[in-house]
């Protein structure tokens, strides 16, 4: 039962020209950390504010520290305003210690069809459970986000690995909000890693997560294809892909993440 | 004929702690402009200097600006130091103008095995000419860089797009220099857009580009698949994977692009 909208977890308020307050909400975390794409979401909140141009077109963010739910301090830099595109350093503070770093290139998306498109399967998999699937971490970490989002898995995680590295799944924020090209950033995190249809491990802690929003979303619950890539020399880099209730493709993204195993 | 080593092009004179010249040659450009890859490889190189780890793990660039050849200052601030990673910021200047802004994070790279991988086909692809392949720019446009690397695809350009956006090619170094994790960078963003291989246009400036270093290169030449996978809203989203003379997989990356069709 989710007691929290996406709206207003990630929402900023201006403090200055280019300094803003967030609330880290305790309800957006895993083992008690916020999500890296709920941090990344709201400080693009911050940067649209400050930045001429309304959407997120290109994010990129390096995790230095995992913050405390809490009070947090976002400082936006305009770096360059141009025609089509303008671009912005964001960070997110506590306490002034620096936690996530940014760069974000915003712009204005539209509406025309895709003029062409690789040969990546639409988002024609499923069925999907009637209910949120539960998550498949380490028991000793809770998940106190998967009382606010509704995730579910084309199988049940707990049948274990398949090998693939593929994990697929539809999700709904709070009360079928809405998704935006911000919450966007958000979706393409909110997969639980894709290495646990490989091998079971404890926590996949990103270094880097980029992100690409392609088109508006239509509303509607979106669907996620997470994929690990190659697993070795402790790190996974992963790509996920995000199609709207209209079977559009609106994000992508990659991460680069550590991963013990064994 | 090189006249150059992507070594000396690349170096960068430490001026002060976090302050570096870089000289950008005016062989390694397209169009007159130095190539993004290179740019953010120079940077890398700086940051190597500051960072208490020796190898680049993960960069993402947004480019500002198109730099001239000629000098350039870059700025490299240290957001963190931990056990396995160093974390910094850095930045390329012309004449006090910002012109790339990049987020790198460093760490040490093994040399055990992939623990998995999955199922991208190994660089099978091939086989190559002999010589250098000529590129398939619009003719008014120079391209001095193919004056200094050794790039050579497994079908010619000339023969127009075979519709699956999708380049495969060898690439060498001047004199067959030995990649390391740094050029691996300037690889994933030496080959022509993959567009190419969809529709004929003009310049495709990168807004973004994210790479992840996987493993130190052996020596000799490197195998590339450049793709291009959704063209739409005068954007395009290219990956690209690098794979040694062993073939391993060595790096891979994204890039977001402007595209301007007919």
């Amino acid at each position: 039962m989710s007691t929290t909208t996406f709206a207003a977890v990630s929402a900023v308020k201006q403090r200055s020209a280019t300094g803003f307050d967030a609330d880290l909400s305790a309800a957006w975390t895993i083992g008690g950390r916020p999500n890296g794409g709920y941090l990344l979401a709201t400080i693009a909140r911050a940067a649209i504010v400050v930045a001429e141009h309304p959407d997120v077109l290109a994010a990129s963010a390096h995790y230095l520290r995992s913050p405390e739910p809490g009070p947090a301090e976002i400082e936006i830099d305009l770096l360059r305003t141009g025609r089509s595109a303008s671009q912005l350093r964001g960070r997110l503070l506590q306490d002034g210690v620096p936690q996530v770093e940014t760069l974000l290139t915003l712009g204005t998306l539209g509406n025309a069809e895709p003029y062409w498109q690789d040969g990546l399967p639409k988002p024609e998999f499923g069925p999907f459970p009637d209910e949120p699937s539960p998550r498949a971490l380490a028991a000793d970490v809770p998940i106190a986000i998967q009382d606010e989002i509704d995730l579910r898995f084309d199988r049940p995680l707990a049948e274990g690995p398949t090998g693939r590295g593929e994990l697929r799944a539809r999700l709904a924020l709070p009360g079928d909000e809405p998704f935006d090209p911000v919450s966007l950033l958000f979706a393409l995190d909110a997969v639980p890693p894709a290495t646990l249809d490989v091998v079971p491990t404890g926590w996949v802690p990103t270094f880097e997560l980029t992100g690409y929003v392609r088109a508006r979303p239509a509303p509607g619950p979106v669907r996620v294809l997470h994929r690990a890539h190659l697993i070795g020399d402790g790190r996974v880099d992963e790509s996920c892909h995000v199609w709207d209730s209209t079977g559009r493709l609106v994000a992508n993204g990659t991460q680069l993440g550590g991963i013990r195993i064994g």
